[in-house]
């Protein structure tokens, strides 16, 4: 029996990685992956030709905080087996973006046919599984509170450059009361894999944001006034960098459609 | 050889527990403590008769955040062997404070005189501690560069009661910049029996501070624009719920000359 033919329930959410994998490899899973398979690391995708891989490595170890790498494979194999012993990068995803030359050329919910012998895919750790982190901690997510997308910003801290890879750092915001926003810098200490501690917290303007109500991503959700915004680096500063460079060809995930891997969030604390 | 006949340098301060304690006994030291024996832990010390001591243990355990407690004696019993074996806790602080119903009637350098069979004594953590790894961190404490006093203020935040002992939680603030802010509290997480994570950031006014610049102990110091301030639970909260009680004896340091152990700060970091 082959993956596609295995008897699938499409009607509720997948509830493991592999179940979040199989579906979307059968064709039967094109939608967001937030609320699947809860405990279960999420991926940021990138897949690079072999030219561009060693200074997009470079990039991501020297800014780990918002590069933070689970994986890169070897040039041309499909294979991420430290995220999981079957994963197909081709296919286990729910949706993909393929570009060239930094246009939009197809968004496929299978990249087989772009497939080339030379490409190199990273999967970058977001902030999902800190966010699991934090709800379990007890503290409100404003913006999962009001059903939409974290705000990210575009902020006047650099990347370290590497390569043709520079650009400024972008950020996502979460608005909480001072012991919630002390609570969570101690909760996502405990996962430098997956962007770690915030990187600023108040006075946005010290970071180049000057109006909190307009992101460059995602949704405006309110900070009240007993709040303090904090901020942690966001898996968008990658592929706002790679989009800069505009490489001749280049692979990413679907906006909101992740790699579900086997891998627990909790296996990413350190203590 | 008896320690008051050992020889002492005095020129120069203290740099071990025992030199300090040592020199204390011997009347040599009746000076502050700050700078003394670095990377020794320093103790607040609060002595009570046993018919309060029970309460004030429960208290401490109540409220661990302000009043950490590092050791209690047995009642009557002068020594403390779990902060230094040799410890005299009648003589072995440079200078004391005792009081009457609520009234200071001594600051001696001794207290045997006015020891008794039902005395017990507590020590309690200090900000020291967790300020030493600080500087280490590279973090500038603004009121040692302003050579100052912290500044600590009386908040809106209700300690825990116990028996007679209640009142408000007694902060001590340090402005900082955002991402020292973001770094002192994963440092001073690590202390948790020296007072620990901050307990408020930002936003004075929502723990019932209305004026940063006027301290209700300590110093008022400069807080830049592009700084927040940042509050931890201090060790002069059960100094002023004590005081609020006004027992009918008490003894306690005399401000900044505190106890000096053999213990190092290093052992009561948790990570």
């Amino acid at each position: 029996m082959t993956v596609a033919t295995m008897p699938r329930k499409t009607s509720v959410l997948p509830r493991t990685g592999r179940d979040a994998r199989l579906a979307a490899r059968a064709g039967e899973f094109k939608g967001q992956t937030a609320g699947v398979a809860p405990g279960y690391v999420q991926g940021n995708l990138a897949i690079l030709p072999a030219s561009l891989a060693g200074d997009f490595l470079r990039f991501c170890q020297l800014n780990p905080k918002p590069c933070p790498l689970l994986a890169a494979s070897a040039p041309g194999d499909h294979r991420l087996p430290t995220l999981a012993d079957d994963l197909d990068i081709r296919t286990d995803l729910p949706r993909y973006r393929v570009f060239a030359r930094g246009e939009v050329i197809d968004e496929p919910a299978d990249v087989r046919r772009h497939w080339r012998d030379d490409l190199v895919a990273f999967v970058l750790g977001c902030s999902f599984s800190f966010e699991e982190a934090l709800i379990e901690g007890g503290i409100e997510l404003r913006h999962i509170t009001c059903n939409a997308t974290v705000p990210m910003y575009r902020t006047s801290i650099a990347t370290v450059p590497a390569g043709p890879f520079h650009g400024p750092m972008v950020v996502s915001m979460r608005p909480m009361k001072p012991a919630d926003a002390i609570r969570a810098i101690q909760i996502t200490t405990r996962f430098p894999a997956v962007h770690g501690a915030p990187v600023h917290i108040g006075k946005p303007e010290q970071i180049g944001i000057a109006d909190l109500g307009k992101p460059d991503w995602g949704d405006p959700i309110p900070v009240h006034a007993d709040e303090i915004p904090v901020f942690w680096a966001c898996g968008v500063t990658p592929q706002s960098v790679v989009a800069t460079v505009k490489p001749e060809f280049c692979i990413t995930h679907y906006p909101g459609s992740m790699l579900v891997t086997d891998r627990r969030n909790s296996e990413f604390a350190i203590l």
